[in-house]
């Protein structure tokens, strides 16, 4: 595409995202659409000439964008809610031209170089020590295999040549509300899931220190290896924050690698006051927080800090001779801290995020996102049938309605019923988990364009739809 | 930021990528920046309250640009030579202002139903059969390190709920010449630099198919499990091809999973004359094939197509209840053939590139890339001192200059010296590789603006500094 082409096409592009940006909230964050429909309105081959760029940008605006569920949305409550801002986008626009891999340093200086002074500043903000070592991964999934990883190299010295056959079990442990992409890579690693065990967690589903303790305890004399504990600061179901200080010296004792899943929670560190949410996680040997969660980058930015760099290098630094270079030893190779090679220059949009709104302005939203949530979680409380299943440490609230008659089915199938009313109508986007088998709808909240508007509207949605369901229900019987 | 903020500041972005796409090939492709120039000049913290957008942009343009390696340079020969062409950058600028995450179909319908019929037309136009079916991941690492766990899967299927522990041991093959990616996948995966068997290559750097019966077959004989044979098409090095056709039915009759890392090569087929490079690759249980390298999307954008995707989700299907929805059995959840459960929209910048050129224009500019190899393979085969190591089956050339009187030793040196003159020149950028112990200068076409007045001009560096290189040691010689 000559560049004078891609000028105009690219203008027309920025108008198009700033309306979308400026007029998000107007459109259903879910779209009404069937599995298929999308692909049906698609062609099955690839046009055998090029077509204009009016063409596929038209297709992109009327059959993609209304297939697509807006996590752009000030009104998306599902999963974890997170925000593209403007300064990740222009992050992206400009690594895209440019194109480059960060692969070594010489592939592209600037790319590594940025990348080690960005983490640093986010490490500082996050009031994290020096010894902690960063890299960018794509996304949580990674990070936490890559540090998983690391704390195999350590248990298992000897696996580096040999594999894990012949040696004894090895385990790695986390509570029943860790995020499932512990347990994948633990099975990536080839642990098996014999080599995930899940330690119970207590009323306010945080991990038990003492089941932990207990736990390691047995499978040590029963001969198995304690590879790694994980530690959730912000559970992807309720947000609950594990005792990390109270595991800290738990996985110490055992000589097991202490990894700490921060992904969503983590960012509140930016905010002193929510630091007692992180206590003990200084002693992890690896954390993981996601600035595509909720410090409003584009996804996809998953940092991993390592306490023990050197662990991962061991694990994953492979240098083939065409990436070999004069200047390897005085510089960091960033493929050598995980499985991806080639890196995309994700640093540059984290970059412009912090200078953008700087640690004040980081701050100020996290607040504004935990008050709109306690908010919630006051009206719930308040709300005679509501109730909120679990503490709202964060900006993230679980929660769901109990009618005084309904068994524990009845109240399941309500509760579905209620989260599909809302999402039917197109303001308001929520998700759902299962705590101790039972439904729980949860509304998560950060996207910087929430306001407090928007929540209340979506609990006049939950209210109105449980109402109606009520009613229903009662018309049913009678 | 504003929308009216973002619009204005998203102008004058497009504005410098698109001078910086007509102009980059008037700067230097590699930057003459020293290990930690570029962290200099950047300040150790964020700042504490935000900054105007014109502060950090300008900082993008005056410290990072002049400090990065042009990936999107006409002259930029080095690695594998990628394009991040006009029709992926708006899809790139698009897809980060949805931010939308494919990981369920629910979290983004079009997301995951444009994947699967954008990777129906790639598999059209490489000619694959249908049963291969197709999913994006970021990079061919990740890809491989995917398929092969899903070979792992199939050779060790105790090994799911039991580990690797006490397993028999099991193996991986590959050429001396694979990608480093493939030993890092096997380490990755538990099985130790002994569960990888690298097997000879011939004169072509191609895998030779009895030495690796043979191998498979000792280890048989001892016990092993051949878990997978990985054949390349394109080698990193010298883009050699191995006989997957051969090399097929030995991986069948050992059960073994046959992968095919056609990262680089595959694009290829797009042109159907250059399909014989990729026979047999239809009978392959897994290949990958990476439009971030030669179909000119910006990076990342690695493509795995498998023929049994049940096996992919049985390596990684973990489904916690928060993800759970009522389309499971009608849809596709893409985060199920993978580790990461994030996933970016990275179809749409595929889908605008494959429009915007279509079959015949991709076509079309893989050929004239592979003529402009072919006349740089003539240059080289005419000119006196200068030899090619090794065939040129695609669009990358490796060769050497050997001057009549010098030692292996001293050969080593000047082709270094002549690499380093090129590239300080800043004119052209090559990387090197080795080969049976020899330095070899390895120059990649694959870049849309690259011309043969380019790949002459890299030519002309090249045989200079040889000449500059031979005089300097004559002289101090005498």
């Amino acid at each position: 595409m000559p560049p004078e082409e891609f000028r105009a096409r690219a203008h027309e592009a920025v108008e198009w995202i700033a309306d979308y940006l400026g007029g998000v909230g107007d459109l259903p964050v879910f779209p009404s659409v069937a599995p298929g429909d999308v692909r049906a309105e698609l062609p099955t081959s690839a046009p055998e000439a090029g077509e204009d760029p009016s063409r596929w940008l038209e297709d992109f605006r009327s059959i993609v964008v209304p297939g697509l569920t807006h996590w752009n949305h000030p009104a998306f409550f599902g999963y974890f809610s997170v925000t593209g801002s403007g300064p990740g986008i222009l992050g992206e626009m400009l690594s895209a031209a440019l194109n480059v891999n960060a692969m070594v340093w010489r592939s592209s200086p600037a790319a590594t170089e940025l990348e080690e002074v960005v983490l640093a500043w986010l490490r500082e903000l996050l009031g994290l020590p020096e010894p902690f070592d960063g890299v960018i991964n794509d996304t949580a999934s990674s990070s936490s295999l890559y540090a998983l990883a690391a704390a195999r190299e350590i248990a298992f010295p000897e696996a580096h040549a040999r594999g894990l056959f012949a040696m004894p079990r090895g385990r790695i442990y986390a509570s029943t509300e860790a995020h499932s992409s512990i347990e994948k890579a633990v099975l990536t690693l080839g642990f098996g899931q014999d080599g995930f065990r899940t330690v119970e967690a207590d009323d306010a589903f945080r991990m038990r220190p003492e089941a932990l303790a207990r736990a390691i305890e047995e499978d040590v004399a029963a001969g198995i290896r304690p590879v790694a504990v994980c530690a959730t600061v912000g559970t992807t179901s309720t947000t609950s924050v594990d005792p990390v200080a109270r595991i800290a010296p738990i996985a110490a004792r055992h000589g097991a690698w202490l990894h700490v899943d921060a992904a969503y929670g983590g960012a509140a560190a930016v905010a002193p006051e929510m630091r007692p949410l992180m206590e003990g996680w200084e002693q992890a040997d690896s954390i993981v927080v996601n600035p595509h969660k909720w410090l409003f980058t584009p996804i996809d930015c998953s940092v991993l800090y390592c306490r023990r760099p050197g662990a991962l290098r061991a694990a994953f630094s492979i240098v083939p001779e065409y990436l070999r270079s004069a200047e390897e030893s005085e510089v960091r190779n960033l493929m050598d801290y995980g499985v991806s090679l080639g890196r995309r220059f994700r640093a540059l949009k984290l970059w412009f995020v912090l200078r953008y709104f700087g640690r004040e302005g980081l701050a100020e939203r996290i607040r504004a996102h935990v008050r709109m949530a306690r908010a919630l979680a006051g009206w719930i409380d308040d709300a005679p049938g509501w109730e909120r299943v679990a503490p709202t440490p964060f900006s993230t609230v679980a929660f769901r309605f109990v009618p005084r008659d309904a068994d524990a089915e009845e109240i399941d199938v309500l509760n579905q019923e209620i989260l599909d009313r809302v999402n039917a109508s197109g303001e308001a986007f929520l998700t759902h988990t299962r705590l101790r088998g039972s439904m729980a709808i949860r509304l998560a909240i950060g996207n910087l364009k929430t306001t407090e508007a928007h929540v209340r509207r979506a609990w006049e949605l939950l209210d109105q739809a449980a109402r109606a369901s009520v009613n229903e229900r009662t018309a049913t019987k009678t």
